[in-house]
């Protein structure tokens, strides 16, 4: 049955690519969460647009359902490939094939690393500005499948805001080509913006032109320990009120013990219950001062203890490490995920909550926090005890997550603020969107889809 | 049959403020177009988001169309009711519901002005920049629904950006609460961005929570005169190399004329054919010795042969006016519009096409230019003459549009860069949009709105 399809699949794409090996079929059904057994079908590697289209022609006709797949860093299953579905694999699709002075922009097949863009652009003077920790493994189309906003979300926004124009194959082999890099296009609905954030489900991104910012002015990275938790945004409202804020990132000592025991360098010789990583930008003897300025006040005011203040972009690089280095050194521990966002107004009624709520539900659990602030943006990380098997611990996780989700509906919050619904929040959707939403949601995926062959079960159910 | 009708929406809807006389029903029934005869049913004010849920609960009960309206500004019929519909104007609700500091966020009913936005803004010491002459009338609402654009797009970008969150009663009269001005959502597919420049044909925004940017920074406004149209993309870029721009606006001495006649101020004693206003940000000796090198640059390369640069606030409002009054001196002659859009880069070629098209197609009609250079897009607007009827006027100036349309879609622009299609531009919207586009539009459509009530025959047909 598989060999036959198979075969038709050769047939129908003669020079497509295709990977059956049991270590590939394990390496692409799977991303960066470790919840569910990878069994595609198959990985298809095409090289070129005519041949997404071409196994989507297929798939079409053949009934069978594709996962599309970029650089599978994701943490909400999204790339996920547990029941035989083909993996669309847009890797060898990693060029950037065009530049534009004039228009600012940089076109880009959609298996680009994220950080070859950002080399791309920075090779024409300008910036590709969203930027996060797997940089080096996440694709720009799977950036874009899940609207990734990342570290510097307070001052450049998400990735919505830099995408000028996508190519978009659909679930019929269609090619759709998206605003073209248009300025200014009120000719009906934006179908650009409606494939951003759609994890996949809507049609394969196979291009995207992207729009590239001034290059990012000199800065400085600063960190400071917090005595407690209640002058977090104080100490935020200060920092945004005197100077250009880049990042503005906050995270508590067990996360950074982790990362000390991951080889970082400890900062300060007292130990401090939070930490605040904030870059801003420098350059004349203002920001200086008023980078002094917020610190004292905040000193005065008994919020902050300490700070350091980088010296160097290697003391910067150092600092940011504290930072960009948790989710790495958590990973032997399998954590249980939340990314959750509220309104920034909201944060402090909603951390109280949350704070509150998660001491009771997990006494026996590590909980690690971090996120960003500046843009409303908490990482929640629950970790395995490490003789707990994993169903268990989920299954214990999954219990606080509903409790989680109900804050989040008194908040008017989101399940999700940047890693996507995929199938680990899919259970969750409705405490962030109403049931109209999620119908008219389920009728644009029938409408755009009407075969239920793209990435099927991710988001929400048929 | 209207009087059963009509009968049936006072008792589904009691208290609704209800408009048929027939001043009211011709008032209410179009838009700044002269195209159609209006013939609405009836004019719906609801005062409250719950009497526009029950009307489009009583509207698709009894299978009526409704027309929703806002300030009735448009240039493309989209609010247009000339066929039994009701029209839902949303005047009555016009006022500011919510500001937050912390956001930076203002929230408004959907009637609200333009101008009462930018002034419920400013008194909060922030200012909402979407900007354009029609300021005073049109409403925020009607904005949305076109993703409106303006003068400052160069800068602050279209309406899209400014949009946090959106209330949006559907054609079932649900109540959809999109995004609730989080910074970060990543939980499906963005209905607030589908919903904005979608023409009321999916939903009626009720309500809209605005980003507020900082307020603008002291600027200068300069008058250029230039040579010729070649040298006017070199001008653009030399200026925007030197300075930061908040706006860059082009016109024809055949506009400046028809201003003049309106009673503006003659800026030159001299004639040229063509002229630009540009703002731009000053406030140190950096930034005015920057705007004087590019007028020199400019002046030495031939490409501008004169300039003024406003000394005064009074001064800059007269300059701006130059621009700012083409429309309105324009309105008696019933002109027929273009707005379209190419990418910057594609300007030079794009104008060259056009203007050898227009010259040829129009040599006995006065044809006006101006537009946005900074962002692509042009207006091209042809005056009847007296004695001409409106219907043969429109019917030559179709001929007309279907060459521009051709020749928009070999440099991938765009038939409507901001006006919305509308009525008036659905003809040619196979000429920005490809059909496996359209048919996922119209999917889109039938999904959100199966029984074709919302704003029908606008856009694209069934």
């Amino acid at each position: 049955m598989t060999d036959s399809l198979l075969d038709s699949l050769r047939a129908a794409v003669p020079d497509l690519r295709l990977k059956t090996d049991a270590g590939d079929l394990e390496h692409y059904g799977r991303d960066w969460t470790r919840r569910w057994t990878p069994n595609p079908l198959a990985i298809a590697l095409p090289g070129s647009v005519e041949e997404v289209q071409a196994v989507m022609r297929w798939a079409a006709q053949r009934q069978v359902r594709v996962v599309p797949s970029g650089g599978r860093t994701g943490l909400s299953g999204g790339a996920v490939a547990a029941d035989g579905e083909l993996v669309m694999s847009l890797e060898r699709m990693n060029k950037a094939l065009a530049f534009d002075r004039v228009d600012r922009t940089l076109t880009v097949q959609a298996g680009m690393p994220l950080e070859a863009v950002h080399n791309a652009a920075r090779e024409h003077g300008l910036e590709y500005p969203v930027d996060f920790a797997a940089r080096g493994s996440c694709s720009i189309g799977g950036n874009i499948a899940t609207n990734a906003g990342g570290i510097r979300v307070i001052r450049y926004g998400n990735t919505r805001e830099w995408i000028a124009g996508l190519k978009v194959v659909t679930a019929q082999g269609e090619l759709l080509d998206l605003n073209r890099a248009l300025v200014k296009n009120s000719s009906g609905y934006d179908l650009r913006q409606l494939m951003i954030g759609s994890e996949g489900t809507l049609g394969i991104v196979v291009e995207a032109t992207l729009r590239l910012a001034d290059p990012p002015p000199p800065t400085n990275v600063m960190l400071l320990a917090l005595t407690s938790f209640e002058g977090l945004m104080e100490v935020f409202a200060a920092f945004r009120e005197r100077l250009r804020l880049e990042a503005f990132e906050f995270f508590t000592d067990i996360a950074l013990r982790h990362v000390l025991a991951h080889g970082a360098v400890k900062p300060f010789d007292e130990v401090y219950p939070y930490y605040v990583v904030t870059e801003f930008a420098v350059g004349d003897q203002d920001s200086e001062a008023a980078a002094m300025a917020a610190f004292e006040a905040c000193m005065e005011a008994g919020w902050v203890a300490d700070g350091v203040i980088s010296q160097s972009d290697a003391q910067a690089q150092q600092l940011w490490r504290l930072r960009e280095g948790i989710t790495e050194s958590l990973a032997p521990y399998v954590p249980y995920k939340n990314d959750v966002s509220v309104r920034i107004s909201q944060m402090p009624a909603f951390l109280e909550q949350t704070q509150a709520l998660l001491g009771q539900a997990y006494p026996h659990f590590e909980v690690v926090w971090f996120g960003h602030i500046g843009d409303g943006n908490l990482h929640i990380n629950v970790l395995k005890p490490e003789q707990m098997a994993q169903a268990d611990f989920v299954r214990d996780c999954e219990q606080v997550t509903k409790l989680l989700a109900q804050a989040l509906k008194a908040h008017g919050g989101s399940i999700s603020a940047e890693h996507g619904i995929g199938l680990v929040k899919k259970p969750y959707l409705d405490s962030t969107r109403g049931p109209a939403e999620i119908a008219l949601m389920r009728g644009i995926r029938k409408a755009l889809d009407p075969q239920g062959l793209l990435n099927p079960g991710k988001l929400f159910d048929p």
